[in-house]
């Protein structure tokens, strides 16, 4: 059995960004060496999103108005008392989920054709890391 | 270390269509010869779930009217701009999640007394698979 | 390879609550000696969650009243013909997730700074489950 980690680091230029990382997941998975497995791939903060879906520059822009309208960005939470503004951002990392785990067969992602996996920053310009831990034979 | 995988197809005949399959993933566990360990059930495609709750017919049509309103199917979604008309799909396979991990033990699936797996289409009528990976001892 | 189960017990007092229960999962994966894995962390019921964010208590009574927002507690669900009255609390478990997978490096929980792992309790007060699951090496 083998296990294998390595972490992504970010520094997004706007506060809101989505960047594809399917490339460095696959990346990491080849150097671990696993031929059958899984990867698991996990926000290490808790105002950005992992999640799998689709490429499409549309759909992204759908995603994001889509998460103003159920988790406003403006709104007054409570969270904001201990001096942050960034409320709506825990709910948008809970709203599509912090982690991923991606399946690995003869050394490969085994995503289906339109499956892309991608890191959701809310609360970006500053650093922050996912994990991405490979485990199998 | 013991890992197997298999994958379940799925052509449904309503757009929208809720399958139990705790008894194909339980199949696929026992096939496997894995007595403790976990098995990911991951939709391959992004306009579908994969979800755990209840077998109960008026839950899941509350699921599916909650969804309905939370992001409706008719929107002008900015995805359709590329010929597509399942905007809605992709952001209730965000809401509901496209995986889940079935833990194993003793080489049945460790499930609470109302636990089912369940996969939700979203968008049907054509071939869709889900994948089974089972790892464990 | 190592596999190590246990199941983590509650009975709240309130219907709703937030149980941070990140000293009971570094527990159970310290008793396991895996040192490099991971730890799936599930709730049995389908009416809790099992989600990872901060233990800020504003936070928490936003993330409440979010759910309340987009899952009324009070409507009428048709699951509340079969006599139960929490069709929101399944809502809410497919809002906020049932299950969690926790990386293990070094022994140790691989969380990020502010990471807890919440149990959420959406229809207490009577016993459930809890399992964590933990895989490695």
């Amino acid at each position: 059995m083998k296990t294998h980690t390595d972490y992504l680091w970010f520094n997004t230029k706007a506060r809101h960004e989505f960047v594809n990382i399917t490339g460095e997941v696959a990346r990491v998975v080849s150097e671990s060496g696993v031929d059958d497995g899984m990867a698991l791939v996990s926000a290490m903060h808790i105002t950005a999103a992992v999640y799998v879906n689709d490429a499409e520059s549309g759909l992204i822009a759908d995603i994001e108005e889509w998460l103003s309208k159920i988790a406003p960005t403006r709104h007054p939470y409570r969270h904001h008392q201990t001096g942050e503004d960034n409320g709506y951002a825990h709910l948008w990392n809970l709203t599509l989920g912090h982690q991923v785990i991606v399946p690995i067969t003869k050394g490969k992602l085994d995503l289906g054709p339109w499956e892309q996996v991608y890191y959701a920053e809310f609360d970006g310009r500053r650093k922050k890391r996912v994990i991405v831990k490979v485990m199998g034979r």
